[in-house]
Formats: C-alpha cells, structure tokens, sequence
C-alpha cells in the first residue's frame, strides 16, 4: 500500500512537473543587442508571450554584439549561443557585412559570407537546434533604391534566401517586408524615421514592427 | 552700275554660302571613348546624319577618356572641348565616380560631383554653348537592383537630374532608359549581355540603343 | 618755378609712397584653414611679422577650407586666391587626398593627384605668382611608419617633390621635417599629442614649429 | 629458451620501429599555396631535410589557400590542420587582411584580426600542438616605406608581435627579415623583383631566402 502511495505520489509529480519552455535566442549585431533594452523588439515579445500567458510554453534571449558580422558570429556561437541551450536561433546579421566595406574597408566578401553563413547553420543544425534566418532591413530607408547600400543589400538578401533554401531553415525576409512598409508609409521618401533611427537601428514603431512579425512567425 | 553689280554678287555668294553645321561634342568617359569604334554610337550617328542627308547641319565628335570623373572632365574641358568650338555640349559621365569608391577609393563624393558638374556646365554655357547631360546607365543590368553599386547609381542620377533642371540643361536619363529596356529584355536578371558586353560599356545592341535615343533627342 | 615746385612735390611723393608689401596666400585644407585661428600658424606669423617690423613688407592671408584635394583646390583657386592678388602662394594639401580613400573611398589617384598639382601650378605661374609647395606632415605621429596611411604619405610625398622639381617651385618637406621631430620628440611612439591635437591638425606646438618654418622659408 | 628468443626479437623490432616524424604544417595564404610547388620554399626544405638525411625526423606539408584572411583560417583549420595530425603548425597570414581594404572593402579590422589570430592559437594550442606565427613580409618592395601599405603592414606587425608574447609562440619576423635584406639589396628602390615576383609572392630568391629561415628556426 506504501508503495502504491509512493508510486502514484511520482505520477502526479511528474504530470504536475513544468514542461521544460522552448528557448529562443536571437543572434545578431547591434540591432539584436538593442532589442533586450525596454522598447526593443525582444522585450515586446516577452511581454506579449506573459500577457498571452505562453510565457512558460517560451523563453527569449537575445546574443546581440554591435558591428558583428557574419564570421563574427562564427566565432562566438559556442561562447554566445550554445552555452543557452537554445531549441531554436534567429540569425538577423547582415548590415555590417556590407555597410564596414565602405566604412572601414572590413566588410564581407559575398563568397566568404556564405560560406561563413553555411558553416555557422550546419553547426547549429548539428545540435539538434532549429535555424530561422533574416535578410537585413535597411541602410537607409528611401523607397526609390537610392540608398547608398541598396544594391550590396539587394544582393546579400539574394544570397541569403538562397542559403535559407539549401539548409531548410525558415526566413523572415525583413529586406521586402521593411521595403513594402515604406512603400505604403514613406511617401516624401525620406531616409530614415520611418521604421528606424537613422536608417538602420529599430525606432519604437520599427521594434513593434519587427515584435509583430518575429511573434507571428516563431510562436504561432 | 559697277557697285551695284559688285554689291549684288557679294550678296549672292553670301546666300550660297553654306551653312556653318551645328557642332556636337560628346563629352564623357570610356563609353564615350569608345563609341567613336566603328560600332560605336557616334559612328552610328554620324552614319544616319548622312543617310539621312543631315551631315551639313550637323557635326558630331568624341571627346571621351577611359576612367574619367566629373572633376577630369573639369581639367580638361579647356583643351579637349572649347578647342573643337561646339554649339552643343553632351556630358555623360558619373560611372567611374561611384565604381572608383569600391575599385580604388578614389571615387567622388556626392556633394562635389554636383559642385563641378555645375561648374563644368556654367563654364560651357558662358562660351553660349547648350548643354545636355545624362545619367549613368548601368554597372550590372540585373534589374531587382542587386547590382552591386545600384543604390549609388540611383543616388547620383538623381543628383543629376536635379542639376539639369537647376541649370536649364535637357537631360537623357538613360538610367531610367536601360532599366526599363533591361525590365523587357532580361528576364532572366543577367548581370551583362543585354546593352552591355561588362554591365558597363555598350554592346552592338546598347551603341544601336544608345544612338537612337541622342538621334531622336538631338536631331529632331 | 612753379613748375619746379610741383615736380619736386611730385618726386617726395613718390619717393615716400609706401611699398606696395608681397601678399603672400596660404592655400590648402582644414589645416590652413585653422592656421588663422589665434594661435594657428598665419597668425603667429602675422604677429612676427609686426613684432620684427616687417609686416609693411609682406602681408600674408589664409585660403585654407576643411576636406579639400587637391583637384578642390584646381575648382577654387580663381575665387580664393587670384581675387587676392598674391605675390606668393603656398599651397600645403595631400592629407586629404589620402585618407580620404579609406575615410569614403573618395580620395585622389596618384596619377591624378599629380596631373591637377601641376596644372594648379602652372595657371599661377602663369600670373607671375611664385608657387611654393608642402608635402603633407602626417595622419598618425608614430614614428615607425606604422601608422595606417604612412605607406600612401610616404608615396604622395615623393610625388610632391617630383613635382617641385619639375615646375621650380620652393618645397617644404614637412613630410621629413615633422618625422625628425619626433624621431626626438616622439620616444613612446605615440600617435598624437607631439606637434598635433589628433595626428593631423596642429596643437600649439605644432603651430609655432610650422610657423618658425614657414618664417625662415618665406621671409628670409 | 624459445620465450627468451621470442622477447629478444620483440626488444629488436621495437628498437628498430622507426620513430613517428615531427609533422609540421604551414596553414596561410596564396604564399604557402605556392610554397608546394616545385620551386616553392616547403619543396625546398623537404629536399633539403632528404639531403641532410632529417626526412625520418620531420615531415612538412601545406594548407596555403590563395587570398585567405585571418578568419577564413579560423573557419578551416579543423578540416585542413588538425585532420593532418601536426605537431607543430606554422601560421602565416596577414597580407590579405590589410589588402583587401583596398582591394575589395573586405579586410580585417585590426581588433578583429587580433581576436580571431588568439582564438586560433588557443585551438591549436588546446590540442598540444605547437604554433609558431609569422609578420607579413611585403606588398611592394621598395625600402623608403613608400609602399601604398606600409603604415597598415607595420601596424599589423606590431600586432602579431604582440599575440606571439601573450600566447608563447616563436617568431618568425619576415616583415623586419625582407626589409633588412631589401636595404641591402634593393638600392634602387624597386617595388618587386628582389625576393618576390611582384611586391608580395615569393620569387625564386624569396623561396630559398624563406626556406633557409624556416629550416634553422624550425629543424635546428
């Protein structure tokens, strides 16, 4: 009878026991990094998963460095990333890739992002992780292409759709979707002030923007 | 009596004499260093002038230099377009001072190029010679503008287009011309092949192309 | 004897008419143009000039405007410095030229860097100007040639004193002097702080050391 | 007696089982890719090894790839290092990261070349092999520091210096090495053609001038 007791005493813990949540983490530059501060997009997704009460279905963190390009990810995905035990990781990288070749003369060569890209998604893969990537909104918000960097961009997105493809992960195409948004709200085709500060980083319209979609598409 | 006659004979040899041919000069870089080539559209012009029996109203030469800048022009305007004593003057130039950015780091910044394109046209139009500018083309024809520079050709053919209209100039706006042509005729979004041989300098069908448009504009 | 006293007053007045004094302009970048600052180089000099009681003899003036190439120079110096009727220019630009490749990758070619030196040149030659040129002092103090662009300055240097030769102009190697100085004055390698604010633009130091220079140079 | 036979024999074979060779492998850029070939400074030390009878000691090979960077040597030193199972590995890389500033915008930040240069030592190191790291010996060849890359070539140096300190690798300083030997040997100031084909790989002269080094730094 003991026994009994203490056996279904187990049952009832174990069905009573929390499930373990999913863990996200997004994995970027400094756009990522600013999305854990109290208007950026990860904090909005985290107060929209409590306020649905899936906060315990999920857990966001983000792994955000300022200027971080693609192979800089590379380098500090096991420090960064691994050590979270993420079940899922948003890569959103991109913008300095492209933007530090005029800057500084240090971006990436299109050939060595890919590879570079492959790499750090094969890794990830490998430890069982799921792989959603973005291509890069903006540098520089007119409509008309006239943005210093819309081609690099345009060029970039290209190829990361196409690795998107190859390693089976799911894209969130922020470079059309951001583009469609200032089609319709960007009339006088200004440069920035419409979903960002200056072009690139997310203003508090651009974070609920980008919370919206990233909810939409990682807890649905 | 004998004034008379003479007064008579020097007013008859005025009406005979020919008509002084209205002098074009092309002024720009490879593409219109080129286009004095057999196949290329000055040769292409002048050969229609004279099919069409319009080679003594008009004279149509080359002053074009391979990697030349706006600023070059500016240098050399005095020995290599004054000295031919054109009526009308087209400028076409503004590839190499985005292409020279990324090739060499010796490209021209946007707010001096509009300095000494202005300047170039104001030390033109004082000597009472008519202007037509033009925008550049294309560096890669691909058509989702995923050229590399197309953001900066975008960019500067926009500032030219402001300085036509600030300076009374007409303007070919070949930038818009070529993209259209190539949204018709590239479907498959190659990078060269269509009007061009590199993405930049004009092919058989591009020098065809490009002579229609300066005849219909130039000659009507 | 009327006509005895008049010419005699005539002579008297001659011969006490001041001496028209040398204009000297100092033509270049950021550089000159802080130089008539109250503690730049033109006004030390302008201050020695009255303190040794010269100043009826030589009047110097700055033409200096910040970002300037040298090809900027070639589309001002009518504006900026025939308006002021020089005797002597001295023109001091190069820095620019060089980092501005890394800066925006809109510096100037070497070819073409010389090409407008010398056509700078000879159009104030051709007014009876005497011309005197510098060589560019430094974008980094260290004095291992370790600072990024010393290569380029080093290279732009050998050109300016190419071109002084070609065209008989004075030069002042500031290349070369402001390197001994702090092969002395430098033991800790650093990169500013010994005759600049910022390892380009002169701190106070720098300006009495360019101004003793310039002194000795122009005024002998 | 038999056992006794059986034991001496397995004494013998053991004493006779040739020794494991020391492996080392050169892991850089196009200048280790080339070494390989029949004139190239790692044939040169394998035939040198043969003739001074060393070949059962040492044993080199390759894994040079043409315009590798820092960070492209990071992302392949599992698969083309530690798949040859060194003993020792010699790091040779950094021209291409200053380079490809100009070249193409894609060199690698200074802090960033620092990084990644540490992590790979700490990778190697981690698995009980030996590093030794190499300076850059030259883009150009000329000995006034006039070289368009000098200042950044110096820079880089120092760096790897400094990361040879930290991380208790031997060096080996071709940088000061190929200047030295240039001073005496290039009177003339020549931008290649002392010991490379053209300012950055390796002549027939540069191979033996390296192989001689390479062979008493590291089989002395």
């Amino acid at each position: 009878m003991k026994k009994f007791i203490l056996f279904a005493g187990i049952i009832m813990l174990c069905s009573f026991q929390p499930k373990k949540p999913t863990k996200v983490v997004f994995f970027g530059d400094s756009i990522t990094e600013y999305a854990v501060q109290p208007a950026g997009f990860i904090t909005l997704i985290q107060q929209r998963l409590k306020a649905e009460h899936k906060d315990s279905d999920y857990e966001v963190a983000g792994a955000g460095i300022g200027g971080n390009k693609i192979y800089d990810l590379y380098l500090r995905y096991e420090d960064d990333v691994l050590t979270k035990n993420p079940d899922q990781v948003v890569i959103w990288v991109g913008v300095n890739d492209v933007w530090h070749k005029r800057m500084f003369g240090t971006g990436t060569d299109w050939d060595k992002f890919g590879k570079f890209y492959t790499a750090l998604i094969k890794k990830l893969q490998a430890k069982n992780i799921k792989v959603t990537i973005c291509t890069p909104a903006s540098v520089g918000e007119k409509t008309d292409y006239s943005n210093e960097l819309d081609g690099e961009l345009n060029r970039y997105s290209n190829i990361i759709r196409d690795i998107a493809k190859q390693n089976n992960c799911d894209l969130v195409d922020f470079r059309t979707l951001c583009h469609d948004y200032n089609l319709k709200n960007n009339p006088t085709n200004k440069a920035d002030g419409i979903l960002t500060k200056d072009g690139v980083h997310l203003n508090d319209q651009g974070n609920q923007f980008v919370a919206d979609i990233f909810y939409k598409t990682l807890f649905k």
